[in-house]
């Protein structure tokens, strides 16, 4: 094993925990909190349930909502001005993964300064972030534990990739009591972000001892509960998605991605795509790609999804990508490129973009652009 | 599951890793650093490596060995002294977890001020730390990871147990290549307090699913490596027990400790034994003791180191027992309780003693210390 870094936020998870909020945003130096959500988690009285927390904290707080799915870098610029002119020292983010994300280019940029594209890649953020508290509100993202952030440049029409260790929030709170409000489909699409993080950081070139363990307990857990949430919505079910989402996110926060998440953000970037709602479509044909580069650790992994291994390696692999499959069916997801995107003219595009991002660095099996676009073309229909 | 908590430093981990520790001191902001290591070390000429390593990075530093087998208080006390007078602004740990207690322990003073013993208990440290970049040499102690410092008040003849988060160390180097010049019996004494703190974490009555995962993982490659790491020192072999003991420590420093670790403390503080060499003794009897308590979780960890169930939990925990029984005659270390300490009549002493300490507290069954003494009594012959 060569040398690996491995570091998550302190986290303080359960049901009941987003009361922490203020006393954590406090222990951090907070003064004045600078609150990014979105109007959704207004409407579901979350924000409310929130600032009451800091009012009784006697936290100072400015709110900023305009933040859409895939965030815009327009919307980081806008949040870091709110931020300066109320003279903000702490950043709240609560929210799925689009909150979060604008919440760190928002923190990158007020201490940073200039542009949030200036930080595009890993490791350009040099100066140290205000403090960060992030509850996240799905089970999927992992923007809370991540050195990610993936915010679109509208211009170019390009999810940016942006990792540095700063970007780990100081601490995450993790309550699952907030998964209850959501809708079946986005339980699902985080769901299945989470799945992707476990296996693609599982299979990844800097995949350690530390980070195999948890992407294995994040799969095992999704498998077995992912279902049984959407049917029963039971605290535990949902406690157990928040666990799963957690780990996969400690594993590919410190192991890297892949091709799937390379071609998800290209996907994001060009047609605005629900992020979590591209990888059962991309996840299976790229792992039969990789399968040759990783056959071992595939075998290892389908012998846990499936309680035994087959003749070989290679069999016992494509068995577990079924048992993928099987699953996206009954969840009656789309599992065609075809069902989410109206365009095949700019698969070649879409696939030349996606060899710039930071994800396939960590990709088992080199690919070039047109390997992309033959996973592409087998994910078309 | 209740609230739980879980925070660790940033880790570097790997062969070779050691050169990461001038630019990881530097990173946070040293200019002058306190370097804690032992005369051991400095035999084995780590010392020096580390210190060229300081120089190449021209990071001035001053040096403190006044450091032994369970550190003293006034060790901590006089070490304090030496980094105010030198005006160092970090502090790095060279060693087992003798240096880095008395680092912590250093570390406590020179920000929070008055005595070491002043902080003995959960939680007591108010102010910030210096920064601590801390470097294991041993794969066992876990205090390169862990929010504890086990420091001797020579007075009252007891190891005292602080526990806080700020003593987690905001980096640590974990280079398994320091173990190729350990003598048999320290590597022996360091995996088997990993093996206790796994055990003893796994069971713990705050446990959680991010703390049990990692228990499962350190416990499994400590059965399956240490008797290769004695017999070949192959590089493989060493790294497979400096993981163990990093996530052993990942766990118990997150879900706490039990009676073994408390009635360990009590022994060390009264008789000065070796802290690993207590746990081949107490684990067995303290391990039948829990079992009423948490039969499913102990078959659960027999059923992963047997490779099967036996006809009831019951039974499985038992079983689980001998295999690690088996394996302390394999390692011939002393597994008796009278061949570690000369004298009985200390016992009920001891064992009053240890009820104080904080580590009893998350045992998986409430033991009085008519409980302990008598599982020193089953400890003794």
């Amino acid at each position: 094993m060569l040398v690996r870094k491995f570091t998550i936020p302190e986290i303080i998870f359960g049901r009941g925990s987003l009361e922490y909020i203020g006393v954590s945003a406090r222990s951090l130096g907070a003064r004045k909190v600078l609150l990014v959500s979105d109007p959704g988690l207004e409407k579901a009285g979350w924000v409310k349930h929130l600032t009451d927390i800091l009012d009784h904290e006697k936290l100072d707080w400015v709110y900023y909502s305009d933040v859409v799915s895939n965030p815009r870098d327009f919307q980081v610029q806008r949040g870091a001005i709110v931020y300066r002119e109320n003279e903000a020292d702490v950043i709240i983010a609560l929210g799925g993964g689009s909150p979060m994300d604008a919440a760190k280019g928002i923190a990158a940029v007020v201490s940073n300064g200039g542009h949030i594209h200036d930080y595009e890649g890993a490791n350009r953020i040099t100066r140290p972030l205000p403090p960060m508290v992030f509850a996240p509100t799905t089970a999927g993202s992992g923007a809370d534990i991540s050195q990610f952030a993936i915010i679109t440049d509208v211009g170019r029409r390009v999810k940016m990739s942006i990792i540095s260790r700063t970007l780990v929030p100081n601490i995450s709170i993790i309550d699952s009591n907030v998964l209850q409000t959501k809708p079946r489909e986005l339980i699902i699409a985080a769901a299945l972000d989470a799945l992707c993080h476990a296996v693609e950081s599982y299979v990844s070139t800097i995949a350690s001892p530390f980070t195999e363990t948890q992407s294995m307990q994040a799969i095992q857990l999704i498998i077995g509960h992912l279902v049984p949430a959407l049917e029963t919505r039971s605290p535990n079910s949902l406690e157990q998605l928040s666990i799963a989402s957690t780990t996969a996110a400690m594993a590919f926060s410190n192991a890297g991605l892949g091709a799937v998440h390379a071609l998800a953000h290209s996907l994001g970037g060009i047609f605005d795509t629900l992020h979590g709602m591209v990888h059962p479509v991309l996840l299976p044909p790229v792992m039969r790609f990789n399968l040759p580069a990783c056959a071992g650790k595939m075998a290892f992994l389908g012998g846990v999804l499936l309680g035994k291994r087959g003749r070989s390696d290679k069999l016992t692999a494509l068995a577990a990508i079924e048992k993928l499959e099987e699953l996206f069916l009954l969840l009656d997801v789309p599992v065609k490129l075809s069902q989410i995107v109206n365009d095949d003219s700019k698969l070649p595009e879409l696939c030349r973009m996606a060899t710039n991002d930071v994800c396939l660095l960590t990709n088992p099996r080199p690919a070039n652009w047109e390997d992309l676009l033959r996973i592409c073309e087998k994910a078309w229909q």
